[in-house]
């Protein structure tokens, strides 16, 4: 399959190379055609990996994976375009984190709205669907990495075919075991202001590898 | 031990009648002296419980949960007296959930502040540890309603000394088997911006008898 991904720091790249070892044609956008990260990580991909703008990977993809920073994210997802985003999947991993304001980090919108529906909102013949983003990304794409794939990961859209094959990605291709719908894309406040959360229990655990279950 | 329950609903009357068969004596505090919804409950929970003002209650207690609703926490207190509460540990156990605006709630504080520090601020004699607001009432006391108290609560403030009494009032009174310190009161935005997510989590398992657990 032809995907996009949107990005180029750690979480784009843990996406990226687990995409194209699956065997999927992965291309890596960025503000740039050129950008340096993009190259490095298409030079360590091998022929299946490939870089652009944000525009030249949206329309090549046939669904897209937005891990751009949060606070950057719409900037972003308008240079890919709204007509090469239109009736395709974008999964939005990302989260509004501003860290300008030193630690804890905030969050550049919350409470009232949220980045996921933002973006929807900005496009709306998108599909997005808001997901691992309450985890960190060498887990996103190695659950087993944690207690041996026993959490849980979470899907919010407006989309229920969306969700529905988000899920498959989520299940058939990275390993999750158990994905939950937490229901429209306004969830996405929640699994957003959960990072605070997360942040929090990162900083006492002194390690980001760990993951919710939801026990019952 | 003599202590203090701020707030009649469902949280205080869980608390308090958890509290109760103990042995502890509680006061339940409450605006007017003579509220109707503490009468009942000690009219049901026998000789130890006993009712009265927030500042009869405060100064009653030896320690205070504060389980009053979270938008209006800080007059309860203010009404309960700093003098009442100093030296003292305030549990705070509560979520400053605004449902004026219709679902999902919204937060009347979080990102760049929290209740918890709010409370912390105002009464700087008070030891306050936020804990138990991640989870529904009856798990709060009872944490083997859920995989058999197979998950986590969390404390957070700027005491270690009575994050300890907390924790120890966590494990030993109410059973809980994994107490996670998160740090300094900062903390309480993390814990109280997850509720958010708590509540679409609700939503999608259409029951609140649920509870995070920190895989690792």
């Amino acid at each position: 399959m032809k995907i996009a991904v949107l990005g180029t720091g750690v979480v784009g790249n843990a996406i990226a190379s687990k995409l194209v070892s699956l065997g999927h044609d992965v291309k890596m956008g960025a503000r740039d055609a050129g950008n340096e990260k993009a190259a490095a990580w298409v030079k360590g991909a091998g022929p299946h990996a490939s870089q652009g703008t944000f525009a030249d990977a949206a329309a090549f993809g046939e669904l897209a994976f937005n891990c751009t920073a949060g606070v950057g994210s719409l900037a972003a997802l308008q240079a890919a375009g709204a007509k090469n985003l239109a009736g395709k999947i974008l999964i939005d991993v990302s989260n509004p984190l501003d860290f300008s304001k030193g630690m804890p980090p905030t969050l550049s919108v919350c409470n009232t709205d949220s980045l996921g529906e933002q973006l929807q909102r900005a496009f709306p013949e998108t599909k997005v669907v808001k997901t691992l983003n309450t985890l960190t990304c060498t887990v996103m794409v190695n659950p087993a990495l944690v207690a041996g794939g026993d959490h849980d990961v979470f899907v919010g859209g407006n989309d229920a075919g969306a969700k529905g094959k988000v899920t498959e990605i989520l299940k058939g291709w990275f390993g999750w075991k158990n994905v939950i719908d937490l229901g429209d894309i306004s969830t996405s406040r929640g699994v957003e202001m959960a990072v605070i959360f997360w942040v929090s229990l990162m900083g006492a655990q002194k390690t980001p590898m760990f993951n919710y279950k939801i026990q019952r």
